[in-house]
């Protein structure tokens, strides 16, 4: 996706190295970091340097790759091998893509391929990542003409959460994809973006990728969704997802089943745009997805300037489960399924 | 209220002063500021150094009396006079108390009474938002008696929203009384507390308060609300109001309605805590009530620290409408209503 005017990834793998645009510098600075090491592409997984469940996904794969390629220089290789992997898959719990990821190159590993041959492994999630983000689009492209055409070509309002765009994925986006393709179809669309507390994915991240790609968008903070449903401004919500269950519930950034409740009480169809590799088949509802609480000092401070009372306990949530109930349809790479479908796709 | 163990009003009369504890220092600094004319008050009133519904009403009160001392030693008295007003009323146009409050020391002046039979109208005002609160008190904590005695006395959890605490009225605050009336009952209670973006005074003021206070509390993320529910990590909700419809709609701080939802899907019990003074029985529904916009580096700063993509449009919305059938009851001074009753209090 374009930045100044030229096409990047959210990473890519250069002299043997995966290199990555620092998310936590955006959308103030745009710095390119090269991460060398299994280590250092956990820690940025960790940090937050890298993020979005898709590409998280991606990074994984190269740092199981990595982890590999290290190891066989270990007098223990195989210790070293696995102690890597197991921190790797506990370096962020919600999002499935992750585990998914690791298991589909430890495979390849295991088989006792050859090295060469198990970075095309890697290179395959990736492209497989890519193409099933274009093909997210170009579902779910088909719901918002839809609505275009029952408005009668007037400006279409989506609203989104997070950022599920092309920083989350490698290109693209999950969310992201069909608001992109609208563009390319010259449709007239708006799109609201919820700051997203408490790490302002939305105002930062989000707002940032729409303005270099010339979608016209806002910026307000969570509280606002609700009132901006209840005054017609919002035709559809489309956001992203870290795990969908079989049942339907789906995992997302932390006040997400909030957004769409107020979608339900509004009459607001609320998509989820994912790849299928989000869906967790293995488990039956939302209630079994461990929520991730993050360090608390990210609601505590922006910056250096503390906006919590200091002597008063603050929690972290990370995600919230919406139920399937709430949800409208999931737009993924083979089409747009209705909750009640998803258990089906494991055939 | 007591701060390091000394009582305090939000706001007080002396020496021909109003002072005030200012708000927009809080919770890192403690500072009193004397305001000596109307227009510094209404300056504090629309740079939120004052804020609260209730208090919004005293201070206006206040001013209207300030603007009455001040005309007298003008040339063109009336003239200046009835501009002031007409400034002080536009000060914050969603708040009903101040349009009140304005009316019946405006009405007072104009019965021509003499200067310390109107400011005692004005203290009559201050000690009836006191005692109202007091009551309002009173009644709710019969509310979370009801609900310990169903837990069968184990820790009972209360949401709260924004600061509708003591500084947001004069003394006792409007949602916080109860919980102040449980406290001194022993007991045992938790409050969460969303940061209430964009001006965060739920982590900020409500935090402060209930430290000082000695009440157990926590702070999340306003996304988090939904989730709290949803693992019954929520008793009751009880909120503020700034203005309250005949048919029970109410206009609180942006993310009310959010929350009103989410207790709706949780069967959890959802409460407006607010005097009589807040019910504008002259509009029929919530949509007659104007929303307040407030200036967008609300959202984009927190102090210096920008957090939004600084080329990308924000909009900054100070309140929303929950719908009369999202809420359970309304906790006034003279009891506790059903939404469908509130039009019978005209009476």
């Amino acid at each position: 996706m374009k930045f100044e005017g030229k096409r990047y990834h959210s990473l890519w793998y250069e002299n043997e190295k995966l290199k990555i645009i620092d998310q936590k510098a955006l959308p103030f600075d745009f710095r390119v970091v090269e991460l060398a090491t299994s280590k250092e592409i956990i820690n940025a997984i960790k940090d937050m340097s890298l993020r979005g469940a898709p590409l998280i996904g991606v990074a994984a794969a190269y740092a199981t790759f990595f982890a590999y390629r290290e190891s066989l220089t270990k007098s223990d290789s195989h210790y070293y091998y696995e102690t890597v992997i197991s921190k790797l898959k506990r370096s962020r719990p919600t999002a499935v893509n992750l585990q998914w990821a690791v298991n589909q190159i430890d495979n390849a590993i295991k088989m006792g391929l050859e090295i060469d041959r198990i970075l095309s492994f890697v290179k395959n999630i990736e492209n497989n990542e890519i193409s099933c983000c274009k093909m997210i689009g170009d579902n779910g492209v088909l719901l918002l003409k839809d609505i275009y055409n029952i408005k009668a070509h007037k400006q279409i309002n989506i609203l989104t959460h997070c950022n599920a765009g092309w920083l989350a994925t490698v290109d693209y986006g999950t969310a992201s994809a069909p608001v992109f393709r609208a563009r390319d179809n010259e449709m007239d669309i708006h799109v609201w973006i919820g700051e997203t507390r408490p790490r302002n994915q939305g105002g930062k991240l989000t707002a940032w990728e729409y303005f270099h790609e010339n979608i016209q968008h806002t910026v307000v903070a969570d509280n606002s969704v609700g009132l901006l449903m209840r005054k017609k401004l919002v035709d559809i919500v489309i956001v992203g997802a870290d795990r969908i269950a079989r049942n339907g519930d789906t995992a997302n950034k932390i006040g997400t089943y909030l957004r769409a409740l107020a979608a339900k009480d509004n009459n607001v169809p609320f998509y989820i745009a994912a790849p299928m590799s989000t869906i967790d088949f293995s488990i039956k509802t939302g209630d079994s997805i461990k929520i991730e609480e993050r360090d608390e000092n990210e609601v505590r401070y922006i910056g250096e300037t503390p906006i919590i009372h200091e002597l008063s306990p603050v929690i972290n949530h990370a995600f919230d489960i919406t139920p399937a109930e709430l949800i409208t349809g999931f737009i993924t790479e083979r089409g747009v399924y209705k909750p009640q479908d998803i258990k089906r796709l494991a055939l």
